[in-house]
C-alpha cells in the first residue's frame, strides 16, 4: 500500500505517519514526487487498516499496490532511477554503452580492447574474470588475476569497470576491482547471491535469466532492493525458443515493458542474446529506438582467437562504426550517447 | 547452382547458356548484376556438370548455392527486390506503413479508420474481410461485403489495400479486391493456399507463423515463388514463448537476419506480436531500426468496441504520433517514410 | 448452457423444450446420460433466460458451461465417445495401434509393411499419399495412385486406412479411399479444412500443431464437431521447444488433460514427436499408461532406404518387439490390445 | 579416449598402463566390466598419442569419446550406477518413491506426512527446509528447524531423507541431516554449489532445469562427479513451453534419453513439472513405463492449507492409490516397487 500525502504536509506529519505504521511492524520506502511524499509499506503479512491510516494528520489518500515487486516497481516509485558512477548517469536521458571481451584472456589483450572502446566512446569496460562454463574442463577465467588487469585498464582508460561474480564467496573480492558488479543469466535466481549483492556498496547488473519471465525478473531484483542495495541495473540478454538461427531470441518487448512496470534503468545485451555479430549492431540500434538505457556489447580484437564467443565478438573498427550511428538513432530518439 | 557470366558477354552467349542448361531439363532464374548476368539453376535432382558448363562461351565460373531457398535466397539474387504499388515501393529506402483495423466491421468504422491513416500520413490500408479465429462461434468477418468496403475506402482515399485470403478457393475473389494478399501465421504452411497464390498477380503478405523458424518461414515463400509469383513480402509477427506478460515475442533478430538471408522486402507487425497497444511505439520504432522495410499497424478508432483484437489497437492520435516518431527515426537510419 | 432434464421426463416434454430453444435461435446437442437427457444449447451470442427455462415442463435445472469447447468438452457430454471402424473401437478399453511408412513411396514397400504390420497385431494401416514438405523441391507424395496402394493393402489385410488429406479440394478424393481422414500438424488450424472434414461421412484424426496449446486443439476440434462430424480423434505428436536432442519435445500431460477435458478418443505419434526410433518403445509404453486410447507408430521395413523420416521408422522386427511390450502395459493398465 | 585392455590382462599391466598415462598429466576413471578393464582418459587438454598407448603390455584397443559429459557419460561407464542408501538400491530394477510435502511446515504436518507415505508404501521422505522462492516475500522454509524436524521423521519410520541445499555455505549444514542432497532446477547450473556438492560425502538429487537442455544436465552432473563425487541422481522435473494448462510441461523423453547416454539413475517429478495434482498419477505411471528409476512425489495430508504449492500435493489416499497402480505397471515393465 501507498500513502499519499497532502500537498503541504510537514516534517512531522511526514515522520509521525511513518513511525505509527512502523510500530505495526511495517517497513517503509520513502518517495519524494514533485509536490508530495508518498510512504510505501512492505509486505509485512499484515492486514491494512486504510481507514486509520487515513484519518492520520497529513494523510490526502491511500493507494493498495497490486505489482508483486514493491521496491523495484514503479507504482511506489513513479520516478526513473538513476544510477551515477564516476561521471555517468545511467538511466537519465545519455544511452550508456558498455564493451569488451567475453573475458579476460591476458593483460595485453584486454589493454589493446579497452583502448579501443575508450577510441570509439565507449563509456565502461566489460569483461569477464570469473566464467560460468557449461564444462568443467571449459576455461574459467583468470580469476584474481583477470580483477587485477581490469583495475589497470580501468587506471589507463577511465572507463569503469563493469564485471560478473558467480558466488556470494566471492562478492567482497569482486567489489575490490568492479565498479558494476554483474549478475549472470545462469545466477538470476541464485538467492545467496542475490543477498550478497543486495549488501554490497556498488550498483549490480541484473542479467534476465535465459528462460526466466520478466516478473521474475523484477522479483529478482526485488530480492537486491530488499536487501539494502537500491541501485540495480536491470539486462535483457535473450530468451530461450525453438528458432536455430540465433542463440536464443532477443526479446525487445521487455525494454519498454520494464520501463512501463519499474523505475530501474534497462540495458540490452545483443550479443549474447543472438551470439552473432553481424547482428549485433542491428539490434543495438533497435534495442536503443525501444528505449533501452544502454548497451552491453562484446568487442575484441581478434575475434577468431577469443577463448570464450568469438562468433559474437565485433572488431573495434565494427564497434566504432556502431557508435556512430548509435549517435544518430540516439538523437532521433531525444537522447544522446 | 550460379552462372557467372563474363562481364562482356554478348546476348547471344547469354541465351547459349540458358538454352542448353534448359536442354539439360533445369529451371533457370536471370538475375542482372551491375556489370554482369548471372544465370541460377534451380533443383531439378540432375547431377550438375560444373566443368562443362565453365567451358561453354562467355561464362566465367560457377557457384554452388547452399541455401536450400534457391529463389527467396540472396545467393542467387544479390540484390534487394523491391515491390512496387501504385506509387509505392516496398523495399527500398522508404518506410512502407500499413495500417488499419483487425477486421472490417461496418462501414462506417472502416472509412473513419482509413481516413484517419491517410491524414497521419500511413501508406496502406489494412483490414480483415475473412478473419482466421480460434473458436467457430466468434465472429469470423464481413466476407465480400468487408471486401467491398475495403474497396470503397480505397477509392474515398487512395489508400491501397492489404487483406487475408484463408483458403485457395478464395484466392480469385479475394484478388479482384486487393493491392496485396495476406497469407496468415496460422497459414505459412498451407501449401495449397501458397500454391494458389503462387499463381496470382497480386504481390502476397506472408506472415511468418507462430511456431515457425526462419528457415520454414524462407521456404514457405520459396513455394510461393517457384509457382511463379516472385512479389512476395516476408512479415515478422512474434513467435511463441513462456513469457506472459506479451502475446507472442516480436522477435526482431528475423529482420537483419531475413535482409541478409534473402532478397525479399521485411515488415513488421508488432501489433499482433505483442497484442499491446502501449508497446507498439517503442516496437514499431525498433523495428525501423533493425532494417525492417515497413510495419503493418492496428489502428481503430474505438479500440474498446472493437469486435477482435481491441487491446492491442491504436487510437488514431496514438498512430499520429507514433508516425512523427517513425519519421526522425528513419531519418537517422539514412530512409524516409 | 446446458439443460438436465427430470429423470422422468417424457419424450414430448424434451421435444416441446427443443422447440421453444430453437425458436428462440438456438443450436442444440442432445446427450442421454444413465438416467435423464440432457440439451446443450450452443452459442448464439444471443443472452439466455435461464429463469424461464428452469420453468419450463421437465426441466429440472440449468447449468452454464464455461469450456469455449462446447461439443468437444466434457461438460455437455460426460460419457467417453467410441468411434467404430469396421470391428474397431477407438475410445473404450481397447488400445488402438496404428502403424506403417511415413510415405508411401511403391506398392512393393507398402504391401510389404502392410503384411509385416498386420504380422506383429498392428490395427490399423498408416501412410501418406500426399505429403507436406518443407521444401517444395521435396518428395510430395504419390497423389492419388498412392491412395490406391493403400486400398489395395487393405483389401490384402483387412487392415483399415489412415491417410492425411491436407486442402478442402481434395477430402472427396481422399474419403474414396481413407477409412480415417488424417488432419496433420501444420493444418490444425486450416479453417477451411476443418469445415470441409466436417462435412465428410469418415472419421478424422486431427494432430496438434507443433506449437498449439490443449485448448487450441480442442477449439479445432470443435470447428469440425459444428460441421456435423462428431467423430474426432485427438493426437498429441509433439511440440516445439528449446531442446535439441529430440525434433519436439512429447507432451504427454496433454494425454489425461484432453481425457478429462473431453469425450473424444486420444492417440499419441512419438514417432514425429520424437524424430528418432530408438525412442519410439518407450514414449509408446509411457502414452499407454497416461491413457491414451491409440497410437500411431512408424514403421518401414528398410529405413534407411525411406523417402521421408527414415531416422524415426521401426523396422517390422522392432515393431513386433514393442508390441508385446504394450500388451503388458496396457493389461497392467487394464487395457487390452 | 578410452582404454580397453585384454581379457586376461593382468593387475601389473592393468596398474602399468595407469601410471605411464598419470604420468604424461591424464586424470583416469576405471571401469571394470564383465571381462575387461576400461581405462577412461579424462580431458587434459594434452594430445593422446593413440599408438603408443596401443603397443603397451595387455592393452587391446582404444577407443576415441565423443561425449562431452565424460563421467557421465555411458561411453566410459557402460554399465548402470546403482546408488545405495541404507538398504535402497536407486538405478538397479526396483523403483524408488521419495515422496513428502514440498515444505516442512511444522513437526506435526511432517510427521504426518511421513506415517502416510510410510503406510502407502513410499521408500524415502521429500521435503524441503529451505525453499527457493521467486518473491522475497514468500515463506522461505523453517531453515535448520526443518532439518532437525525431519531428521525426526527419519527416526521414527525409518524412511530415509532429501532435501534441498541452496547455496554452498550450507552443504555441510544440510549434509549432517539429509540422505541425499537435493540441487534445485534454478541452481543447476550454480557452479559454486555444484562444486560444493560434489565434495559431499552424500548422494546427490540433480533436477533439470526448467530451460536446460539434456546436453546442459549431463554437463551439471559432470561437474560433480569431477569433484570426486559419483553418486549422482538425474531428475526431470518439466521443462518450460508456451502451454498454459501446466505450469511447465513434463519432458519425458528424457527418461529413456538420460538412460542412454548416461549411467546415472533418472527420476522423474510429476508434480511441479505439471503443478497439477490430478496429473501427477498418469504422469507417474507414464515416468515408470518410459524407463524411470524413481519418482519424486508431493504428498500433503491437507493440500487446501499447504503453504506452496498445495494446487500440486496429492492426499494421502490419492498417494496409496497411485502407489498400488505403480506396483502393476512396474511388474509390466519386469521391475519392482
Amino acid at each position: 500500500m501507498i500513502i499519499i500525502m497532502k500537498p503541504g504536509a510537514s516534517v512531522g506529519q511526514i515522520a509521525g505517519v511513518i513511525a505509527r505504521v512502523k510500530e505495526w511492524g511495517y517497513r517503509v520506502q520513502i518517495s519524494e514526487g514533485e509536490d508530495r511524499t508518498m510512504i510505501g509499506l512492505l509486505d509485512s503479512g499484515l492486514p491494512v487498516d486504510r481507514e486509520q491510516i487515513e484519518r492520520m494528520d497529513g494523510v490526502e489518500r491511500t493507494i493498495p499496490v497490486r505489482q508483486p515487486f514493491k521496491l523495484a516497481g514503479r507504482e511506489m516509485h513513479p520516478q526513473n532511477s538513476v544510477i551515477q558512477i564516476d561521471g555517468l548517469r545511467i538511466g537519465d536521458e545519455s544511452i550508456v554503452v558498455m564493451a569488451g571481451p567475453c573475458a579476460v584472456e591476458s593483460r595485453e589483450q584486454l589493454l589493446e580492447t579497452a583502448r579501443a572502446v575508450r577510441a570509439a566512446g565507449g563509456h565502461m569496460l566489460r569483461g569477464g574474470a570469473f566464467k560460468p562454463r557449461t564444462s568443467p574442463y571449459s576455461f574459467q577465467g583468470l580469476g584474481q588475476r583477470g580483477l587485477e588487469i581490469l583495475a589497470e585498464a580501468r587506471e589507463q582508460t577511465g572507463l569503469p569497470i563493469v564485471t560478473e561474480v558467480m558466488e556470494s564467496q566471492a562478492v567482497s573480492l569482486v567489489a575490490q576491482y568492479a565498479d558494476i558488479l554483474q549478475i549472470g543469466a545462469r545466477n538470476m535466481q541464485n538467492y545467496a547471491l542475490l543477498h550478497a549483492v543486495g549488501e554490497a556498496h556498488q550498483p549490480v547488473l541484473l542479467k534476465r535469466g535465459m528462460m526466466s519471465t520478466i516478473e521474475e525478473l523484477l522479483m529478482a531484483a526485488e530480492y537486491i532492493l530488499s536487501h539494502g542495495n537500491d541501485r540495480v541495473i536491470l539486462c535483457e540478454r535473450g530468451i530461450r525458443t525453438f528458432e536455430r538461427y540465433t542463440r536464443n531470441t532477443l526479446d525487445l518487448s521487455a525494454v519498454p515493458l520494464l520501463k512501463q512496470l519499474s523505475h530501474l534503468p534497462v540495458v540490452v545485451d545483443p550479443s549474447h542474446a543472438t551470439g552473432r555479430w553481424d547482428l549485433v549492431a542491428p539490434l543495438s540500434l533497435a534495442a536503443v529506438a525501444a528505449g533501452a538505457d544502454g548497451l552491453i556489447i562484446e568487442v575484441h580484437p581478434h575475434p577468431e582467437q577469443a577463448l570464450s564467443d568469438g562468433a559474437q565478438s565485433l572488431r573495434p573498427e565494427h564497434f566504432e562504426e556502431l557508435m556512430r550511428k548509435l549517435e544518430a538513432v540516439a538523437r532521433a530518439m531525444g537522447r544522446r550517447l
